[in-house]
This record gives structure tokens, C-alpha cells and sequence, in this order.
């Protein structure tokens, strides 16, 4: 059986725009493949997330499609910028909606990790706030789950304006790809017991 | 010289329903204007606040009719639900869009203050990330700049549906007002020097 | 095999007293054992870890010793208290000590989970820190990887004056025990490839 | 009147070690004597200041001295490296300690502004917790109240292995002091009204 991984860029910046947060996104569905998991992606803010923590707000909210393919996947990707130190808002949107599935147990038995982007600092914080968040509504977290790049203190350069990837990020990129398979595959095959 | 106070109201509901963020944000403007501060109150999620880092991100953008009164203010009031133990996503776009903020330098010499209501914990955590961010762009926090209310661990209960604000909030409201309203007015008089 | 866990009691107050993270931390054993897992505690604050970033920082540091038994055993419990909104001192001296891990990769395949108590506010935020920081030296989170509990905000009451763990508590408590030894199982049964 | 500033140092290193946290330290104490105040210094790791929540643990607890020099100073430096992405554990020890000074009233109309530094990401989450827990127990915030420096992600240069300061960090330090130095003076002639 196929494994899936499903990549939620958090960028704040719509298609065709080139976006750091998409390319590190792409780079781990990249190294998931090489383990055999299947993947794609959506930028969400191409999508009408409406604000509201309910599985579908009505009125034209995206997140339904969105969260069906989140359902159907065995990996979640959460990939954000940073700004201001913090997750960009688009995430904590994808963050809410997904507070629903804590009573649906939608989630439980899935893989999440994460990829944080930006100019400068703010990315152990983030991976901290994502990795709780998404544990809390039932995703486990791989060793080593997240890969991050951010310039120097008060640092201008982007992600995807580098020549190439950083070796420590390149080097990361690959342990999370092979972690998050490996946890992927032990519990798609033993799902956890019931409590 | 009159003091102004704005409070961005960051809800994750449209109005008209009924927001705990909305009352504990009008319970702090209630305290300013004992101490003579003149208050307005923007329900966030009502205007169509475009995601991104700009001034203006154009195309129907509300930000530029809300920054304005934020320039306008001497005091910003920041109200915000919890949600997954975070500030809402709409807090997060304000505090992106506010990021514009730093290169224009508008905001030094205003004071911030937060005040965060949830079902339960997240408070500490909210303050703080608020804090900072406010901070970064340039507005100065009083002592004791945050009033919050969350019930217990696990909790279903709305700060809205109490029968009355506990003491100890109530108490924390008044300290939050005057302590706000005595540091804008010295901040007025005397704006802090160029660097 | 019997899978065994080690859990660090992070609190700030030494053997004897009276301790609402002791309390919660061997709730968590005694779900572990449950499911065949073998259980010790270590109260961290009645012995001296030294401040530092290597694996033994001599002249009578007991850090190496504490050490052993976390590289020993397959569960790690991270159990603190709050203050301040924060993890204890304690709680971020034993990470720091685990700094030195990601170096000596001694750490991978093991499981970790928090436990946190605190009179209020302040558990999402530590158990977000603690989840990040234990990932990062390479231990995996299990879904629903913590238990906590924190009264109403500005409250007083501890968790071991509570006449008994509230229910939500108690039944965190069982699927934190279950989901940590399914995955420890998983994990060593099949550990991470090398990437 | 001269204002007097107070520079808690929260290296893990104890002295005669080089620290890049006193180094910084030094240069926030250093632009804030440019603006006629009077600073000293503490590397708080030199003193055994015991775990706890009181204001004095007994038992040749060395936080009495030190929280004397806080009490006495208007404006308190809190200066602490980055290790995982938090702040040190010794400066979570001074926070904890400071928590008894809530009920004492003891910092009002004082001032506090952080210095981190780091190989790499963290400071952003470190100033948000830093301030949080700062204003909590009493301490104004000045405008851009914290200076910062770390390395790219996953770097591993020091502050102190810097050829010179950068540039925006110098200037930064510039702005921390000014602000700091004339918030204090503002609330030293005029101090907070009783709530």
C-alpha cells in the first residue's frame, strides 16, 4: 500500500508568486518521495479559509475540500513563514479548522512534521506551536520533524533566493523525509489501540 | 489633550454573534475612559483584511481604513480568543499586517495593551507573543498590560457566559486601564527621543 | 522485551515535599504499566545538575548519572510545574543537558511525553517547548503526547489538593500511557533507517 | 537624580569564561551610561540562587543580594543565551524567583529590556517570554525593548567571535538604551497612580 503526503503551504502570498515556504515544502515532498510516499500540495491562501472553528463554516469556505484531502492523506506537510517571529497567520487559520477534528478522531494514526522558512529568527517557536497543535488533534511526530532555514539576526535574504540549499538543510530535509515514512508506514500498518 | 484608545477586536466571529473577545475588549475600553481615553472598537473579522505585509495589499484590502485609525490612537488595545493555546489566526494577520509598520516608524510612542479570553489555557503564551510583536513595531507596554480570563484545563466555558467577571479580572481591568492611560499620557507629553 | 520509561520530575521543591508534578508524573507511570511498561522517577531537584551544555560537566555534577537512566530507558515522561506561564528552571536545565544528545544520536527511536500541572495558565506553551526541544535531540511524539492540568485563570489550587484528577485528566492520563507504548513498541521492534 | 540600571547576566558559564551574554550585557549598559545612567552587573551563575518561588529560600540562597540590586536599580537589563531555542535555564531561574515580587509590589514603575544572543534561532520567542514575565510582575516595556543577535539556522558562530557587532545590532543597542533610559526617567517623576 502507497503512502500519502499532503504539503499545506502557509505563504502569504498567492499563485503564480514565488514563495520560499512552497519551494522547502516541495523539497520534503521531494524527499518523501524517495521513500515511497506519493504527495501534493495546496497554497492555502489561494483557498477561502473562512475564519471559524467548525469542519465547514458554509458561505463558499474552502476548507472542506482542503480538509478531505488532509483526512485522506498519512502525512501532513505544515509548511509557514515566519513573520514577526511567529507562524503566518494562513497556518494558525489551518490550525483552527483543524481544532474540529479532535471530536471527529479523524487524525489519529497520522504523521505530521513541519518546514518554517524566513529572512530571520522565529523558528524553533514555531515548530514548537505547530507540533503541539497538531499533536493535540491527533498527529505523531517523527524524530527529528521539522527543517528549517532563517538568515542572521535582522537578516534580509530569502529562502529561495540562496544558490542552493544550506548542506545542513539539505541533510535535514533528508532525515525527515525517511523518519516521517518509516513512523508513517510502523503506524499505518499498527494504528494506535483504542484508550 | 485627549487620549484615544483603539481596540482591535480579533474574534474569529463576525458580527452580529455574540464574542467574549468583544466584551472583555469593551470592558478595557470602559476602564481607559474612566481615566479620560476616548475609545473606538474594530470587529476584525468584519473587514476583508488582506494577508500579506504591506501598507496596502490593494484589490479591496481593509487594512488601510483600519491602520489608520491604529496611527490615529494613542493606546491599541488587542483582543484576542485562544484557540489550540494560540492567538486567533485574525490577531496573527493583524500583528503581519502591523509589520509594515517598522520601516515607517508610525507607531512610536503609543502604547499596547492585550487582553485574551479562551475556554481554557493559553493566556501566558498569548500575552507574550503579543507583546513582542507590538513591541517590535514600536509601541510601549505599561505594567501589567494584560488582563485574560481562561477556566479551567480542558474547559467549555465562555468568558461572555459567566455570571459576572471573577474579581480577580475585574480587579486586573481596572490596573490595565489606568496603568495604560498614565503611561500614554507621559509618552504624549514627552515621545521618546531619536536614536 | 519490556519496554521501560523514565520519568523526570521537574519541580522546584525537594524530596520530601509534597509534589502536584510527582503526582502527575507517576499517574503517568502507572498508565505505562498497564501496557507492560516498567517504570522509574527521578525528582531532578534533589540532585545537582550542573548549568552547561556537555554530557558531564565534572566537579560533581550528577547530570551523567541522571543521564544513563533517560539513554536506558525507551519512554521519557517530562513532567513540570508552571511558573510564570513558563516550564520550571528545573524542566529547562534537563533540556538544555539534552542538548549535548543530538551529537551523540543516543536518543534515537526513543518516545517522549509531557505531563504539566500548574494552578494556571501555561500548559500549552510548555508542553509546545518541550515537545519541540525533545524532537529535536530525538525523541518521537506519540499522538495526544501530553497530560495537563491548570485551574481557572489566577487561580490558586493545586493539582494534588484536587479530591481526585477530574475526569478529562484521568482519561488523558490512560491514552498518553497507551499511545507511548504502542509507538515505543513500534519504534523498537523497527527503528529509524539512517538516512 | 541618576537612574541606575541593573544587568542580570544569565550565561551558563560561570566566570572568568568568556560569554557573549555579558558581552552584550555590557554594550546595553554601555549605551544606556550615554544617557547619564549608572549600571553594575551580575553573572548569576557565579551565585547559588536556589530553586523556589520565595523571596528567600533559606539555607544560603544568594537570590536575596541579587533581588536587592533589582529592587534598588530603575531599570533592569535581562540578558540570557539561547540553548533549543529557549531561554537559558538560569534565566528562567531568575523569572521564577522574581514571581514573589507580584505580591510585593516591589517593581512598579521600574523599566526592563532583554538582550539575547545565539548561534542560532530562538530570540524572537525568548523577548516574547522574557517581557510576558517581566510585566507580569511589574516591569514597563520601553519601545523596541530588546536587542538581539544569532547566527543563521543550524549556525555555530558566537557573539563573541564576531569581528565587531553588526551594524544593526549596534544600532539597536543605540535605541534599547535611549528608550530604556528615558522611560525611566518618565516613570521615575511619575509613577503609576495606586488602581
Amino acid at each position: 500500500m502507497t503512502l500519502t503526503a499532503l504539503a499545506l503551504v502557509c505563504t502569504l502570498k498567492p499563485s503564480p508568486q514565488e514563495s520560499s515556504t512552497e519551494l522547502i515544502a516541495s523539497q520534503v515532498l521531494e524527499s518523501l518521495a524517495k521513500h515511497g510516499v506519493t504527495g501534493s500540495s495546496v497554497r492555502v491562501v489561494d483557498h477561502d479559509v473562512k475564519p471559524g472553528v467548525d469542519k465547514d463554516m458554509g458561505d463558499g469556505d474552502a476548507w472542506p475540500g482542503i480538509r478531505q484531502q488532509v483526512v485522506d492523506a498519512d502525512i501532513l506537510v505544515l509548511a509557514t513563514p515566519t513573520w514577526m517571529g511567529h507562524a503566518a497567520s494562513v497556518a494558525h487559520r489551518v490550525l483552527e479548522r483543524l481544532d474540529a477534528e479532535i471530536t471527529e478522531g479523524t487524525l489519529a494514526g497520522k504523521v505530521a512534521v513541519a518546514a518554517v522558512v524566513g529572512n530571520e529568527d522565529g523558528a524553533h517557536a514555531i515548530s514548537a506551536e505547530v507540533f503541539q497543535a497538531l499533536n493535540d488533534v491527533g498527529f505523531s511526530i517523527p524524530a527529528n520533524g521539522v527543517v528549517y532555514w532563517n538568515g542572521e539576526a535582522m537578516g534580509k535574504v530569502d529562502y529561495k533566493d540562496l544558490p542552493k540549499s544550506p548542506d545542513s538543510v539539505a541533510e535535514t530535509i533528508e532525515t525527515v523525509g525517511i523518519n516521517a515514512a518509516h513512523l508513517a508506514g510502523l503506524l499505518s500498518a499498527s494504528g494506535y489501540p483504542k484508550a
